[in-house]
């Protein structure tokens, strides 16, 4: 990685992994939770990681480079957490805080790599990317927000 | 894990873990970049992680269990980032940028846990570990604004 086109390359792939494990996570999540409300946000989430992804592929459009993730150890260990939870909890009420916890933490990933790759996009000229990049942004900061919203409401209060 | 108690004890095992492997990895963070600014951040960092760390002993204390951590797959998955970053830049700017995104990654993933442990100790009763908790959670967003804030300020602009 010689230069910052590179390093936002790497990233954009990285996170196109990543996007592609959390779509595969979230039906396993939305599964195992017992909450409508709870289940509710994940399939939406979902929906819109279908987007993310549709974004993603742009970004590589713009930069004329193959859509191609690269593995993202990171979102390998945060989907390991939350299937950890999956098999452990032996409660309704504990199982909904372990996934709320998991999903957050997903969701906070997101957060801090989106906003890096938008201001890098900012400084490389890429205006559409970071339009692209924001949209996206935005929508992991509100799917943050109803998380917390959904584990205030009660799904916690319940288990304890 | 059958009640919140047990949730709340993994969690504090996870994150105690991970503090330690933070613990070894910001001095080859800090050792790895040319930025004075950044440098000093990660030092900074460096210290208070000691004193999260003895904040989570006293955690263990209050609930009466032993100190002992429990592999994080997360951390491990963030910490790999930030360690790939440091072996294939070969550039100052962009080893800089790449490490403020991986070190951005790590708080958000402990913002993300701090709050949820957080709201759980609250749940359970535990005041005093709130406000352990809290207090580490402030630093932790007060790492990631001056982060920004360094990324901001040119660390990044130079390398683009």
């Amino acid at each position: 990685m010689k230069t910052m086109d590179d390093l936002f390359l790497h990233h954009v792939k990285d996170i196109y992994y990543a996007e592609k494990q959390i779509l595969k996570a979230l039906p396993k999540m939305a599964k195992a939770t017992s909450s409508p409300e709870l289940k509710k946000a994940f399939e939406h989430h979902r929906d819109e990681t279908e987007g993310q992804v549709e974004r993603l592929e742009q970004i590589f459009e713009i930069l004329g480079k193959p859509v191609r993730g690269v593995k993202c150890d990171a979102i390998e260990g945060l989907i390991a957490e939350a299937k950890e939870v999956m098999d452990e909890a032996e409660d309704d009420g504990v199982m909904d805080a372990g996934l709320l916890a998991s999903a957050q933490a997903v969701e906070h990933y997101e957060i801090a790599r989106y906003g890096t790759m938008s201001a890098w996009a900012s400084q490389l000229g890429l205006a559409k990317a970071v339009k692209l990049l924001d949209e996206t942004l935005k929508q992991e900061k509100a799917a943050d927000q109803l998380l917390t919203k959904i584990a205030a409401s009660g799904v916690n209060a319940e288990a304890s």
